[in-house]
């Protein structure tokens, strides 16, 4: 088992990565609860859910709560669901809730602690690559039908509990999802990473010792970034490299028809081209596309409009004034902000868009 | 204009109290906002809100949101119709949301921003005595049905302005409410204190240099204990001295039957019984009935079930594993808490019950 600690603004807290980790919670939490409630998702349940409970010594009470599977479940009337749940269930301010689960199950039981009696301990235990992203960092939140993540706390949880044997039942997708924020934490922090990152064939089973060194490693580059800036007035901009048309293509063509991290490549390409023609300085555009190609990241998108997209773009909750302000790279490790003009975006938008399908 | 600082975990922010204040918002807020919502209900909106609109200049854009007066307005569907207020109205990470109203304004709009795009400025314009309490202290929060306040955050303003010229428009019962908890903190602070309070006839014209000087000494003696312990996992506490009873009176009479401060009133006169019980030691229980009482606070109960209010004491958020915990007074300016046994507090509950009705 590895371990990295994280320093936020409200407190310290533990991360663990490592194998079978999830028989081992009560032991690896430290902390005494009379009351515990775990959230977690029906993709999970079936999973994990038992192993985790069977951790902890019969002397505490433990409850469990089940969201649907999927994005759709971040919202308020699951975020109201479970904060009945957890009155129902007893839980007071000294009580503990556990997400088990992906960054949707992160996220939504996250912000019912956060708002559970104006504040409550949790702890993430995230089942897929991709929440090696959300997890850390103290970003909770449900989304509105009118963009992602609008209503929400940045509230640290008091420990991730890793257990990476967890991520071997993820499909193709999801794998390929989450490794699309481990080569963003390669790309804004130095080349041997991403370089390593992408020697990896990722359509096959990857090993326990590989899983737990490049969340490790993208933990920490996050982790830096966060401790640098934690409410995301600055540094911690960086890590949205990808994400301002990742998001906006995920909401238009509907959550669940793409995934997080296939947008955010996508929109990490994008950026990288947007890089090289405001900096003309040489990116690695092409190992990119390469790579995202052999592990069979999808490039063939419906026809969308320019226009839609960058209307999207613009009510990302990061944008001021309603301009759009993109992450970009003037090299490998060195991630820079630049706000842009409506016309050239839509250039570059046309020209990529059209691009990305020829391919 | 009087002016007094409070210092959070987060930041310092100044409270303003003095006349004709909603004029000059602008001037007083002292930093630049793009895009401005005032959430207001619907007494207050055709009283003041005008003149808060009219004090900001023609360039800043502005919009403003009404939900209905009352405490069962300070619930999730509002919560949730001022989120898509604030995204249509174009709100972003640097725009403001003020609360012009009494404490349930306060608290709803103080929790829309606290969690709008996790977290934006606001700023507290209490037209309430009741809000000097709850304007501040930084906690804001909606209802459950299950309780007051289980949902919310800690989550101090950018300011609070304090015109006192709004407080001639509350009702009699406003005004008793409001200064049940003025009394509440001469009783938790000093003698000097209390007995000023006590020697002022409030069912009568009340002075705006009296006013001033009841609310600035209100909030200076919260702001002292705030200071010392912002989430409330200590000296916080006592600030809820006969809010244990209160609280279960106001839900099972239902709110609006009973005004909060009214039934915080009848939770002192039991927090001073109870503690003349327990510590053998004289308190000014009598004079504090004989100060209610000229006042018409009123005593007269329906018929209630000791039990039940002793089930909801016990679903209280400040209580822990199911025991009643009570703020008692070992003398004035001398608050304790003491956890009550179920058996003991039933006896002393039944008592008190019967002699207030005597009455």
């Amino acid at each position: 088992m590895e371990q990295l600690t994280i320093k936020s603004s409200t407190n310290k807290y533990p991360i663990f990565v490592g194998t079978k980790l999830r028989f081992k919670t009560q032991a690896l939490i430290g902390k005494e609860y009379n009351n515990i409630m775990i959230i977690t998702d029906s993709s999970v349940e079936s999973l994990y859910l038992q192993d985790v409970v069977n951790s902890f010594s019969e002397d505490i009470k433990i409850s469990y709560a089940v969201v649907a599977a999927g994005e759709s479940s971040k919202d308020i009337s699951n975020y109201y669901d479970l904060m009945t749940a957890a009155i129902k269930n007893g839980l007071d301010r000294h009580s503990l809730i556990i997400a088990l689960g992906g960054g949707m199950v992160g996220d939504l039981a996250g912000f019912v602690a956060a708002t559970y009696m104006r504040g409550i301990d949790f702890i993430q235990m995230p089942t897929t690559i991709l929440a090696h992203d959300s997890s850390v960092g103290g970003k909770v939140a449900i989304n509105h039908p009118e963009g992602k993540n609008l209503i929400g706390n940045f509230y640290p949880p008091q420990a991730v509990i890793y257990d990476v044997e967890t991520l071997h039942s993820l499909s193709d997708k999801e794998i390929r999802s989450g490794y699309a924020e481990v080569i963003k934490h390669g790309l804004i922090s130095d080349q041997l990473f991403f370089d390593q990152v992408r020697s990896f064939d990722i359509t096959t089973k990857i090993k326990d010792e590989d899983l737990t060194e490049h969340i490790l490693k993208g933990i920490a580059v996050k982790a830096k970034i966060v401790e640098l800036d934690e409410k995301e007035s600055n540094q911690r901009k960086y890590l949205n490299l990808g994400h301002t048309l990742g998001h906006a293509l995920e909401s238009e063509l509907g959550y669940g028809q793409i995934t997080h991290g296939e947008a955010v490549a996508i929109g990490m390409l994008f950026a990288l081209q947007v890089s090289e023609n405001i900096y003309n300085s040489p990116l690695p555009y092409k190992e990119l596309y390469e790579w995202l190609d052999r592990n069979k990241y999808p490039f063939q998108l419906p026809s969308l409009s320019v226009e839609t997209l960058l209307g999207r773009m613009k009510k990302d909750k990061k944008s001021r004034d309603l301009t759009v302000q993109m992450v970009l790279l003037k090299g490998v490790g060195q991630p820079t902000i630049e706000t842009l003009d409506d016309e050239l975006l839509s250039k570059y938008l046309d020209d990529f868009l059209r691009e990305l399908g020829k391919s």
